[in-house]
């Protein structure tokens, strides 16, 4: 099948063109290399070194003979993505292409905007060029187990049966989430439900889980095919950011109490969940939504989790709470679609873990322990991320 | 109270701007005049002859003795909506401020993205504007009845009281609006709600059913202070452009079968319940939702009815319905809210008709009658609305 990975420079979409390249696909990237600009207004960068787009796309073919076409532009221009759509005419497009920091969009006003516009935006154009190009192309979309907050009720796959008054519908799972980013995940599934509805567009709306490690089978081919590895305050994710934290002898920091529980995935399951959802696509006119998550855990069950696992001495530092987030909740959250196409989950165990250390281990020498400590608050309007010693 | 009126050159931002001045409260209205822009790009223009904005306040401290301060600029602007808020300090703000029609968001991609970046960007603007300056600021938004759609249960006012699986949550309202316009106001509904969470913000989503009428207590003190008339297919509402209709002697346009059931209310009760909601407010920190509407009607009841009242002979014509959208569902929605803080609605009657024929009857010269065809398809992503003689 022909895939169009938008965002393929990015920590996923990387190893997802990668890893739909070796399963046979033909693919190509669409990316701007905005989240490196990202690096370079932060001050941060990958713990795990990676070359450019170009580099990676070049070894690829040297190693695995597969050809990976590279489109060089931004989904907010219209002109750029209406000409790759027609150019590469793919069957299938995984849009990866957005602004995915929660912190990121709680800077200011400024990044709020601009990570609503970026988003709301590019996932438009995508739409368009879709009904414009070939109503058939499937879309399958990363959206965030973030868009529903933590509702009292089991959070099933994005509908829900409801019953009111005596009488019974099937609705959009109502959505409160928790950043200006993951709101504008909230609104491109609005958008793209629409465009379901209205265009007899296919689409996939993959609600993802929090995602830990690094690795995949086809990263691991060669060091210079790694995707990064991001463990700052703005777009580190948790686990991977308290490996850090336990290798470089700092306290693993949770955020308030740390019972905020949320869905997690290993990023090898990431990328069999994208290659499941293109093999087996939605229906013309269907906005289907799978939760592609693999274990519940709670922050503070992960800060213990990785202190055991390290054979150091590791304390947890609990952090007054930057975040407007409860600390409490009931969580339970259906997870059954992608297992149903066949995802045989990595569920995480010490060996992942220790296998961490090693990779984090080894690049020691490039953490920067400054940019880790949260800085930006969601109840401030006025961020400026800055070192912390 | 001290109230700014975002949107106060519009067909509705104008009587509220009036009305909340005849109240007692100190007003002043900040406008781009972009709604005139509009009327430019399509060649339409309101039926009743308005004069600018400045004109109009000069006229409106001439009968009334009461000024109205204005500010001239876009709120997509941030340092015109902070410079806004800060120089009138308000202790309310009414935000009408947003691109309104849904034909107008499908007409193509530029205007769809137009819609969404323009209303979410203005009202991103006006959080942070309001979280900056003086988080006591009550904000009262425009909201419509279409963010809801047409579920096949009772439409509550914003919030859903769910029991799922045993478990119990109130949740809000699921959305599944039915254009690109539609999709913005929900949007702007979840940034709101967030807003009001994380920083505590008093909040107020009045989603407004669809006005009717065109004269205000205070609009009617000269002819000079009127308010806009829309009834070409773009920015003409159904009740308003079937008149017009009837008085030119065209047939009334149903869209398909013209079983869409949607509630109603008069431009008198709009007034009041905005007025209502300001000197109500919500709480710190609450997100509240009121559902804007006296009265429910099917669009084919609105069509036979005012054959009924019109003196002469006049026609249905069922067109093929140019949206996507059920003509046969279920609708109830509550709207007890505004009832319960004192509304007095002006029902429907054959007289508010009658007078509606009258105010047409006296500009008839001016109806172009080519614009009133729907030319804008659902289905098609490019459309150029067009006179259809």
């Amino acid at each position: 099948m022909r895939v169009l990975v938008l965002g393929g420079d990015g920590f996923l979409g990387w190893p997802t063109a990668l890893h739909l390249s070796a399963s046979g696909h033909d693919v190509a990237i669409a990316d701007s290399g905005i989240r490196r600009t990202y690096d370079a207004e932060l001050g941060t960068s990958s713990l795990l070194p990676i070359g450019s787009l170009a580099e990676r796309t070049r070894l690829w073919e040297h190693v695995s003979g597969r050809r990976i076409d590279v489109y060089d532009g931004d989904l907010c221009d219209a002109d750029f993505v209406d000409a790759t759509f027609r150019g590469y005419e793919p069957a299938a497009v995984v849009h990866f292409a957005e602004q995915r920091s929660a912190p990121y969009s709680m800077i200011d006003r400024a990044h709020a905007v601009h990570t609503q516009v970026n988003n709301v935006v590019g996932t438009l154009n995508v739409l368009y060029a879709i009904a414009e190009a070939n109503r058939g192309i499937h879309l399958v979309k990363l959206g965030t187990m973030g868009e529903y907050g933590t509702p009292n009720i089991d959070i099933e796959e994005g509908w829900l049966d409801v019953t009111h008054n005596g009488r019974s519908d099937r609705v959009l799972f109502p959505k409160r989430p928790g950043s200006m980013y993951h709101l504008s995940k909230v609104h491109d599934s609005h958008n793209i439900e629409f465009a379901s509805r209205v265009w007899g567009l296919a689409a996939t709306d993959l609600n993802q889980g929090i995602v830990y490690g690094v690795e995949t089978v086809e990263t691991a081919l060669d060091p210079g095919l790694a995707t990064r590895f991001d463990y700052d305050e703005v777009f580190g994710t948790v686990l991977n950011r308290m490996i850090v934290q336990a290798v470089i002898g700092d306290p693993l920091t949770v955020y308030g109490s740390g019972g905020q529980i949320r869905g997690f995935l290993d990023v090898r399951d990431t990328v069999a969940c994208v290659r499941l959802a293109i093999e087996h696509p939605a229906q013309p006119g269907e906005f289907r939504v799978f939760n592609q998550f693999t274990e519940q855990f709670s922050v503070s069950d992960l800060a213990t989790l990785v202190a055991k696992v390290w054979p150091g001495a590791a304390t947890i530092d609990n952090l007054d709470n930057p975040r407007v987030e409860s600390e409490a909740h009931y969580y339970n959250a259906a997870h059954t679609k992608l297992l149903d196409l066949g995802l045989r989950p990595h569920l995480l165990a010490d060996t992942l873990i220790d296998s961490l250390f090693d990779v984090v281990g080894t690049h020691r020498s490039r953490v920067d322990p400054t940019v880790i400590r949260p800085t930006v608050s969601w109840r401030r309007t006025g961020n400026t991320p800055a070192p912390t010693p």
